[in-house]
């Protein structure tokens, strides 16, 4: 920084950013004082939101010659998985509610339409990017419009996803002016893994001249590899790509976490997410109790193999790694390919365990519906943060997957209400010889939540003399509908509560149970509409029973960032909404009293 | 062939080949009889039966190679898209009941593994075989089975789908025995597109060794090209590849339809599928209707794009193609880049169609949710072959897109019950400015099913003095449901049938008339597992209407490959099933009589 050049004041530079121009207008000799601003900036407030710290870190220069070269929003800036996009919203007037990141009423984590016209796409599920770029570009050439460029800014792990190909093959040929930003850190969470991988770490060594390289056998122009901390460089290739008026890759090479001493000594994944400081879950994890069930397992069946989607850790399966490596594959972020393989392990004699997010199992319905279920075979899919997963928004709450799953044929869903049901469920899913999938939440288990019986797979948690309703927990939400028991009690509303652990398809047995009730409520943390409740209501209707069934759920609509607590009783999913609920459909259409059976099992704690 | 070679005798060739041994056991001199044969009994019998002959044309010289090296089934032999898959049932002892291909009670047009231990995979989405050949490979290793070769059979289709990518990334770098065999003839149904067509002609021309190959690139051996049908140099590029004992690509080069000149002068297709004598569809076919109102449509509506995923031809947009070349992309078989792309394209203001059958919906659920709804944006998928498609089998069926579908939020779906009503459906959806779905089967549309009266959206078809039953049908099952309607008549039950064209979300005048009905009952050709009927069914409960829904439709089974009206009768879905049905509904547990609306209008006609 030159302190008699005009345009430099003294303090911060950052202060006078509202806008990309303000970018533009500073001089090259103010950027690294800016990027350092920015980096200060960005450790102060997600050690304190938490977020996605080690992606952001490594983007700093980049973002800032990205708004320097081309001009947004003329120029559409897409970035892939919108974690990354932390700088670019400090650079486009959004440096001021940088503080309230992932806050109530605060900046969302991802690019976010309502908040700015520089966001563009809101899911923020990877390698989608491309497709978008692709899209857009098309669209502006066939309404004649011309002058802006499409950017997309896509990490290296988004190249080991299928789409992402998919989309090059019908980009690379368009010559519409497209400019592939290659973030190539080295890894997605996890250091990226496969063939891809590997060319790009030749390419990073050799350069791109020593040898053709697969973009340009596509038919791409590369440029590259750049330093992705050096802005002047960034600056000078961003703009021969975008000079170039056609498809161009520019590979940047940068490093995940720079410039922060913790993230760049975190070898496991460079803080690819940090948790907000305080108290972390109280006791295990669903995840934790997972991975150390699946441990044990391991060793007593070794034909046990472990697929992840470039989710090693957040999936609960680095103890199985260490102790089996040869017995987990990261096919990197490509959970069709996950799912298929499975199927041709489970072809080959394994029995795979595909661990994934409930939100990503969107993206390989058709391989769990015709690889693995059409053949009937021995795979086990593990989704875990299923339902309200917390700040990170629509594009993650895993609601959809028990409405996905329901229609598949033979495929036996569970879901644990608690870690001792999680070590018991897991076991059975990997004894079964035919396709299953357990479902669990984010966060810590809580205590075990007793039964008062058990019969016929069923777990009855709470009953009374009267059986005015029963209702129907999936998973996690029996802890919720025995304090609703509860509560109704006092209303004089007698209730069974019961747990069925494998609940779908519907058992048999508690279909007959819903006989002797005056009405079936089934409380599940997925959407209501296709979910386990409906096709219980649809068994029970079947079977010419009488009862009414109603299904609770979340809506079927795009939820919005928040703590799982508060979306479940913003949705009446807690104690007293359901025991509300409850009464006001007692109070509608509930079948007549029914008489109380002969003989009630004393309530005997186990 | 010499005569005096004892292995040869007079006669056919064919008629001595029981298994894959007898292939190996012929000398070289017999091999082009043999395959001579064999093509005059492909095109005898699939020009009689219908069915692939395009594509088994041009892999006779490569199924008589891969038998002649590898030891099917020790070797593994996954033909990619199950169709090219032929030739290798004549050659592994189902020469004697080919003639009754696609027959009932014959062999499937399809792998199936209750024909033949050489049959493994019986998903026909394409795509998929690389990811089983990792799987299948890994699982040997694991076991430590040695010996055994993979052999993947693909397309230069299939390189347009993402999943090969993934597996193609995980599996390069695995050093197992895995054969890639490219079926290289350029094109899937249609040519094959984009940047990757483009290498693979490069290599064609050019040869393997001019420069590096994106599969050198990737860590994959490279041989060839190859002439595909050259049996002597199949042989030897094969048995070099199954040598290397680590990932080998073998480019081979076919013509589709070789050997059979309409074929080879079918310069659209080249007989890819081709029907059965006789006549053919009664009158136009939907998709035909499709066709021609999207052409008609595109005349006034310069913003409408079609995107296709290598069904251009298969989907109706052959004359939107011509009119408007530059609207239409073809991307490939890629189904999520479809429909991402549109998302993009419609961000970018315009109003994208993406056309697919039914069955491949499935492979795009994560765009339509998330890069689609989410974002709210105007795109109309079409999907044709929806339900029932007749005979190719369980893969192909289309029964599963509107359980997916019912969750997405602000997805509106349409199923028109005739050819008058689908033009009238498709101008409202791409009048409107956020997501739609058109969704209509294969085969001819018939006479158009005149309305009584239209109030609200919903299409009164048929209806009595009594209201028992509010019958409400799902596109084009419409007109069996008046039929059902009639016998239902002749017993003394009055019913309403009702279309609402617009199917999802439930209209809410719908679910009014459900309360002045003692029962209703939907009929899809969809799955009944999370359809339209019980998402209506739970509309309805949760307007506190305590008429009782019940969904009629598909189980959520595998159904077998069979002509739409047999299998549809066969699930109680012809009229007489359905009034059957209903009548032990009544039976069961339908409300008390309704007494009769004061004022019913008069039954006019249109």
């Amino acid at each position: 920084m030159t302190a008699t050049d005009p345009r430099v004041s003294a303090g911060s530079t950052l202060d006078r950013i509202h806008r990309p121009d303000d970018v533009r207008a500073l001089p090259a000799c103010a950027l690294p004082g800016l990027a350092e601003e920015i980096r200060a900036l960005l450790v102060e407030t997600v050690s304190r939101t938490g977020g996605h710290l080690g992606p952001n870190l490594g983007v700093v220069e980049l973002t800032i010659a990205l708004h320097r070269v081309f001009h947004s929003p003329r120029d559409a800036i897409l970035f892939d998985s919108g974690h990354q996009s932390y700088v670019h919203k400090i650079l486009t007037g959004r440096r001021g509610d940088f503080p309230l990141l992932r806050q109530p009423g605060g900046l969302s984590g991802y690019p976010s339409r309502a908040e700015s016209p520089h966001d563009l796409v809101e899911n923020s599920h990877a390698c989608t990017a491309l497709s978008y770029a692709d899209g857009l570009a098309r669209a502006a050439a066939l309404r004649g419009r011309s002058g802006g460029v499409v950017v997309a800014v896509v990490g290296d792990g988004a190249l080991t996803g299928g789409m992402s190909w998919e989309a090059l093959n019908t980009l690379a040929v368009g010559g519409r002016p497209v400019v592939i930003v290659l973030n190539d850190n080295g890894r997605s969470d996890a250091p990226t893994v496969g063939a891809v991988g590997a060319h790009l770490a030749q390419l990073r060594e050799h350069g791109g001249d020593f040898r053709l390289s697969v973009f340009e056998n596509l038919g791409l122009s590369y440029v590259g590899p750049v330093d992705g901390h050096d802005i002047g460089r960034l600056e000078e290739a961003l703009g021969k790509a975008r000079s170039m008026g056609r498809p161009v890759l520019v590979h940047c090479v940068t490093t995940k976490g720079r410039g922060h001493p913790p993230a760049e000594d975190d070898a496991v994944d460079r803080m690819h997410a940090v948790s907000p400081p305080g108290p972390g879950p109280a006791g295990p994890t669903w995840t934790s109790v997972f991975g150390d069930a699946l441990l044990d397992l391991g060793a007593r069946r070794p034909d046990i193999v472990c697929l992840t989607a470039a989710m090693q850790r957040a999936t609960g399966l680095t103890a199985f790694a260490e102790a089996y490596p040869d017995r987990v594959l990261d096919v990197g972020i490509a959970e069709p390919h996950a799912v298929a393989c499975a199927a041709g392990l489970a072809m080959g004699g394994m029995h795979p365990v595909v661990a994934m997010h409930a939100t990503f199992l969107s993206r390989a319905f058709d391989q769990v519906l015709l690889d693995v279920a059409l053949h009937g075979l021995p795979v086990t899919l593990v989704l875990d943060r299923a339902g309200v997963t917390g700040v990170d928004g629509p594009s993650h709450h895993g609601m959809w997957d028990l409405s996905l799953l329901q229609a598949v044929p033979g495929l036996r869903i569970a879901a644990p209400r608690d870690a001792r049901r999680l070590r018991a469920l897991l076991a059975d899913a990997v004894a079964a010889d035919g396709p299953t999938v357990l479902r669990f939440p984010d966060g810590a288990t809580g205590p075990d939540v007793p039964a008062v019986r058990e019969r016929d797979g069923l777990a009855v948690l709470h009953e009374s003399t009267a059986r005015d309703v029963l209702l129907v927990s999936v998973g996690p939400m029996a802890v919720t509908a025995v304090r609703a028991a509860l509560k109704l009690a006092d209303q004089g509303v007698g209730v069974t509560v019961c747990d069925p652990g494998w609940v779908s398809p519907p058992n048999p047995a508690l279909v007959a149970l819903a006989d002797s009730h005056r009405l079936v409520v089934s409380v599940e943390d997925n959407t209501r509409v296709g979910g386990v409740g409906v096709r219980l209501a649809q068994a029970v209707a079947d079977a010419g029973v009488t009862t009414p069934a109603h299904a609770l759920g979340l809506p079927a609509a795009f939820l919005p960032p928040g703590p799982r607590p508060e979306v479940l009783r913003g949705h009446r999913l807690d104690a007293s909404g359901i025991a509300r609920t409850v009464l006001g459909l007692l109070g509608a259409g509930a079948r007549p009293p029914v008489p109380p059976p002969r003989r009630v099992q004393p309530a005997r704690r186990r």
